[in-house]
């Protein structure tokens, strides 16, 4: 497999997340050998992609109108303000259907060992937005890990200061698990958090 | 994630093999919060890829020119030809330094139950290359899988009836393994085959 166009795109699918010389290797075979049409039609989605997406101005999450469909939804309450790590963990708890209230999307979280602090995760932009005089209740939903945590506690002691409610999504037991075979760290949270 | 670029990116991002929609999801995501510069690349390798490469003349693998380099190579030997299914497994027995003839590259195996027959994988353009008069011996190399060892076995029985000599990769125990972890297929096939 000497060829530079053949070799320039296996290059070029190493790039993406979880992709190895492998995996990329079977990729492109598969697209040149079966896929041709699906690789024009990728190639042709990632231009349009990457020149057309852009950051909503009120939420920060990827759209390509100055403002994204759930922030222009008037049905939405405006006092409440969820903020999630990523547009994943917004979709999964839209799909809850049990908030209507509106987002903001960090586009990551804080790692100081990655190196990757207030500023390169726009922190700025959420207390800005968070401190418009409307919203009344931050709801921090950064997922539950060490980073996750850190990002929550880091945005909420900020926004306390500043006469906001903040709430952290209940940590406890997830529904349908028997407890024998839950971890002992979130039966401790379920404890302390029983209500 | 309602917006119509971003959803059509992950659509052709699933049409990769390997990828579902949570992959597609982080790929995408990846891709435009983190690497755009990766995603214009990646766009143009496989526009450059899908225009440029084609199938060899005489081998059949992926090239951009007539005529492979492998094939070009004045210092192989012409009279063995080695049949394998893909231009990852060519590589694997280049990798080996044990073999300097030449080959064929079927891109695919035949695959009754997928409805691959033999003119799916071009069985006509190999016997024309096989059947050249130069070629003595012909190395079946496809994998040891049930297509495998079917496509092997078709084109050994025509080739011998040309009067070709036709070969296979010796079956036996994996070098560095104990044969008590070696199941036992292998080891009765090590015992037929012993020498």
């Amino acid at each position: 497999m000497a060829d530079a166009s053949l070799n320039a795109l296996i290059e070029a699918l190493r790039r993406l997340p979880g992709v190895g010389v492998k995996s990329a290797s079977r990729m492109a075979f598969h697209l040149l050998q079966h896929d041709r049409e699906g690789a024009q039609h990728l190639a042709q989605a990632l231009q349009q992609a990457t020149t057309r997406v852009r950051h909503c101005s009120l939420c920060n999450t990827f759209t390509e109108q100055e403002v994204c469909p759930t922030c222009l939804d008037p049905q939405r309450d405006a006092t409440k303000l969820c903020v999630v790590e990523t547009p994943a963990d917004q979709a999964a708890v839209e799909r809850t259907a049990a908030y209507r209230g509106r987002y903001f999307v960090l586009m990551g979280k804080l790692s100081p060992l990655d190196g990757i602090g207030p500023r390169d995760i726009g922190l700025a932009k959420l207390f800005e937005r968070a401190l418009d005089g409307v919203v009344q209740e931050v709801i921090l939903a950064t997922n539950f890990t060490a980073e996750g945590e850190a990002t929550a506690h880091v945005i909420g002691e900020t926004l306390k200061q500043r006469g906001l409610k903040v709430t952290r999504l209940a940590r406890g037991v997830p529904a349908g698990s028997e407890l024998e075979y839950v971890d002992l760290g979130t039966i401790a949270h379920a404890l302390v958090d029983r209500r």
